[in-house]
């Protein structure tokens, strides 16, 4: 039986959502015909889901972990409700329906370019591997994969770890390099540009042809971090959520923004992104802790006409883009091995 | 002395927020080189305002009145601290900045077109022609607008209900047609076509070059509303929270869309947005009920290569346009007309 590509069937609650709205998934192990089920050896949770639980429990790593185990035992995949994210996996190929068209075989690593909020998912070791310390979960276990899934090959000249952590965000360089392509010489402020998906972004914009390019960054040390790298023109250390001082802290080194990339995972960070934009120019919001109805209404009571996108996680190739950028930039290889 | 364009030097308290998410704003009535004073004549309160204040006091006008009177003074706007939403003013341009970059002239009737929540309001006559059992509130004060504040002038063609009502939407139509001719006789789908910001939206994309536009309606009545006005070349009437439904509906209807418009002010639209849109379209969400994330996650979930758009409610010139629409289009006017 050939499932639905999208993985309807394997809604539960409440019927009709899409597998990513909804409360619960069959994680039945037998697969359809379009499916592929992974036998999962690691689970990399989105950075935003991460931290809001290891601030709920205070960084106590047992409570965290058990919180983990019950949202998925109870969803039937790693969904956290209060940020509404979830993360990626990865896994070995244990069963490929003949339908499949991802293009798998059994014994292939691979990692799943979809979140773990729409992924049946089921762990079998309670996770007695991880202290919950940190966002990366060794686990084992198995998830399911549907005829629309995007996964991706380990390649074989990264670590597991450092290929992982470049997957997980690289939809972030592929948009920003499709973004910077719309303008003709750009200024590019990357919030959060000493992260991981800030460094690939700054490594994008400037492939791309920005003119330009301005990090923000919250404190000295992450400048100090970024700076020696020459990712970015200029690194500014200021507080993404005072949205006057990032206004006047750009202007002064170049701006405003052509194009404003938001990858800092703390919330209250529109009304800056808005800010250090210039008319006409676009804001991309990548951060999981973004609220819709600030940036619309913030946009409007600053009379910005500015495009606000939401970042989407896929675009065609965008693995392949980003694992390019960690082989041919050894100052964003670096930044990501100083954080596996 | 010139102001902040977006008027910090108004901000009492918190120092640093935006007047937005100010306490307490200066209500000075002396004026920046860059500021404008206009003689309120109405408020128009944000209807989710209203309606909380109206519950809160079992619908005791009096009370309504006295907590609108003790908002206005205590904030120097009128933010309610619930909904967190304002309203809109009209009034009499009474002085102008010689730096005032808004256009306006002493003696033009204006509404302002940026949220009461950031504009400095001091209220004098007690609100005494108000029974508080309307939106709509008769008042004598004054207002300040900023230098980046938005202000139109009131047509003398239109009635001031109808105008109003109008105004409040006209940032969708702008948007729409400025997104409508990035792509070549496109299909346009607009979901929510029979309301106010909707119907404006079919217009606005048939002006612009859209091949074929496609309304999708909750139910019958709306869709009885909208089929005979010939807005729309197809009216559909599919619940817009069921992605799959949605996505096969305007398959048959001629789609999927280029550019998908969703003006519904449900929870849950997303997916149907997401799934009804082409890879390489755009989707431009002007709902307060759209949730980040689930936008974010449920396109990479969906491996749908769409560019999702933060509805911006500003964009220049979008007040006459949606003015000229209503002037232009007998079908819109009526559909105005029949919900003042």
């Amino acid at each position: 039986m050939t499932g639905d590509p999208v993985g309807m069937h394997r809604v539960l609650e409440p019927l009709g959502a899409l597998p990513q709205a909804a409360a619960r998934l069959d994680t039945d192990p037998a697969i359809r015909d379009d499916e592929v089920r992974v036998r999962v050896q690691r689970l990399n949770l989105d950075a935003a889901s991460f931290r809001q639980l290891s601030d709920k429990h205070g960084g106590d790593g047992e409570a965290v972990r058990a919180e983990v185990l019950e949202i998925v035992s109870r969803c039937g995949k790693m969904h956290n409700p209060v940020t509404g994210s979830g993360g990626m996996l990865v896994g070995t190929v244990e069963e490929v329906g003949e339908g499949s068209p991802l293009g798998l075989a059994v014994g292939d690593v691979v990692a799943s370019l979809v979140s773990l909020t729409l992924t049946p998912l089921v762990i079998e070791d309670g996770l007695a591997g991880w202290d919950g310390l940190s966002e990366q979960v060794p686990a084992a276990g198995y998830a399911i994969l549907f005829g629309r899934s995007i996964a991706a090959k380990l390649p074989k000249d990264l670590s597991m770890p450092l290929a992982l952590s470049v997957m997980d965000v690289c939809g972030a360089p592929a948009l920003t390099e499709r973004h910077v392509r719309q303008y003709a010489d750009p200024v590019v402020v990357v919030i959060g540009g000493a992260g991981k998906s800030g460094s690939l972004c700054l490594a994008a914009a400037r492939r791309a042809g920005a003119r330009r390019t301005i990090a923000v960054v919250p404190h000295a040390a992450e400048r100090d971090l970024l700076e020696p790298t020459g990712l970015a023109d200029h690194v500014l250390v200021c507080d993404a959520r005072d949205p006057v001082a990032l206004r006047d802290a750009i202007a002064a080194a170049g701006g405003p923004a052509d194009l404003t990339i938001v990858c800092v995972d703390v919330p209250g960070c529109e009304g800056g992104g808005i800010l250090a934009t210039a008319d006409g120019g676009t804001v991309i919001f990548f951060s999981m802790a973004t609220s819709f109805s600030a940036a619309a209404l913030g946009a409007e009571g600053l009379a910005a006409d500015v495009t606000m996108i939401v970042g989407n996680g896929f675009v065609p190739g965008h693995a392949e883009l980003a694992l390019e950028i960690v082989r041919s930039e050894p100052a964003v290889r670096r930044l990501f091995e100083g954080r596996l």
